[in-house]
């Protein structure tokens, strides 16, 4: 197949990373910004980039290209009318992290048969074009959604882009990454916020505290925005993962108040923690993109930690 | 005032560092080791070492010198029946990280007079005579207790002791270094444990984890027992930590399930983080050891983040 050229709607860290990075790669791209001061950078850098959604999806219309939604989650459900008003037919991914949200507007939009979502599981505390690094991707993971009914041919579309910006791809649900995320990325920073919380109110802490302390509250520095976006975004799968922990810690609590041992949580951390560190990625290989089965095969696989790193064949929709 | 002799119970990581520490600072500094091993190690090392308690503490009374207590807690009590009967007038401090677990003990042995609690807030994954290091101390804070009724001239002598370990001394009671140990030490523990035993539920988790989960399960690595052994023993004060904590929690789960805003834990998290950051340490110039109410006026500059970075002048309690 000829390479698609690739249009993103969007040029802040992420958006702007991979317009860097597909070009790099040798793609053919093109992008949008909503403000002129994000498009002046790029076209600065020497990047094909414009203020005027409506011409730039007329070209991804017009050329077949696969957009790219790289804006803010607000900004989404506009977007999609504009896809929807000019550029119907097109391929269509985002890397918008909360995943089950996302594909609830398209499917709303009426865009779904063209869908396929996607993550990248990077970044940095900094935003906006000048942001933006051709290696962000690279090394990291990139989740792409086999949700029942993706497209096999737009979904080997979006693993491509992962791969050409350099990252691996991680197949999953989008139900099974909103929950993941909640525990690895949202769960963490309330966490942190916590600790950080709890600690400033006793007197003398912060002039004691060491490692466990800074490094339990690291995370508690991200803009306070940032935080409550994402976890009030993924409320229902943070919900289950908050629950859980309030009742280790309840249980921990009852123990230490009778005078008993908090050996049941210490060890489970222990050895949960002692797991993640041997955790190895596999390579998935046998699996052939749109063969009966694929989309269950594939995440099966990335539930046990399988990951993408060069394209699977992929069978021809129209044999 | 000569400066005293040092007397090390227990050459592990602690006391071993800090008998190499003290001698690095000319002081005369000899030693007890319950294990034969330890004790070969640091006469190897040219170290003055002995497996023979009593001859250790005779020496340590004919000699005046201060005694430090560098052994696990379960062997406190044991090691404290010895010192009240061959040298119940040597002052006496130790290392160990309960404060008033501490304090109780010394106070049931009937050796509070002589008695000025210490904690050096540093230490290693490692223990014993081998991990030990004569740097260990330097530039960490080392907590000098000023609880009601410590002696000056004692208090004066552990704190010269720190000093020539090259640590600075952060004067704290010890009931309100138990709690403040219990919020940037023991509750981070159970958070990381909480965080790492609730993600390890999640299919996907570990395949999506990156440096929040990284970070925020740092300490879970920890051997078990030695996590269990600081929480249990300061479970009163950490109990209250985990109770505001699990409020917070609670509070924030229940915003999120009514679709509300998490601002108000995400905001306290995020401005203690910051007032953390930029946390100083002025020093204190101001107090004399055994003037009137110098107690009261360490623990408040000690709260306040004060610390002491070279001797105070001590009152002469024979004037």
């Amino acid at each position: 197949m000829t390479e698609t050229p690739v249009c993103v709607l969007g040029l802040g860290l992420i958006g702007g990373s991979l317009m860097r990075a597909a070009a790099a790669a040798g793609r053919e791209v093109f992008g949008y910004n909503r403000s002129v001061d994000g498009v002046q950078g790029a076209q600065f850098d020497g990047f094909d980039a414009t203020a005027a959604l409506d011409d730039a999806l007329s070209r991804a219309a017009d050329t077949g290209a696969l957009i790219v939604l790289a804006v803010p989650m607000p900004a989404l459900g506009v977007m999609l009318e504009h896809i929807r008003a000019t550029a119907p037919d097109c391929a269509l991914t985002d890397v918008i992290s909360v995943k089950g949200a996302v594909l609830a507007q398209v499917e709303s939009a009426g865009l779904r048969a063209r869908f396929v979502g996607g993550h990248p599981m990077t970044g940095t505390a900094h935003s906006g074009w000048s942001a933006g690094d051709k290696d962000l991707f690279a090394g990291t993971p990139w989740v792409v959604a086999v949700d029942d009914g993706v497209d096999s041919e737009v979904w080997a579309m979006v693993a491509q882009l992962a791969l050409d910006c350099r990252a691996f791809v991680v197949p999953a649900r989008s139900d099974e990454h909103d929950a993941a995320a909640a525990a690895i990325s949202h769960l963490p920073h309330l966490l942190a916020e916590t600790l950080a919380a709890t600690a400033s109110e006793v007197p003398l802490a912060f002039a004691l505290a060491a490692g466990s302390f800074r490094d339990g509250t690291r995370v508690a520095a991200t803009a306070p925005d940032l935080v409550r976006a994402m976890c009030e975004a993924n409320s229902e799968q943070l919900l289950t993962g908050l629950d859980r922990s309030i009742e280790l810690l309840t249980r921990a609590r009852e123990h230490l108040a009778a005078h008993a041992s908090v050996a049941d949580l210490v060890e489970a951390g222990h050895a949960a923690r002692i797991r993640y560190d041997s955790f190895s990625r596999p390579d998935i290989l046998a699996v052939t993109i749109g063969a009966p089965g694929w989309r269950e095969e594939l995440a099966a696989a990335g539930r046990a930690g399988g990951v993408i790193r060069s394209a699977l064949p992929v069978r021809d929709s129209r044999e």
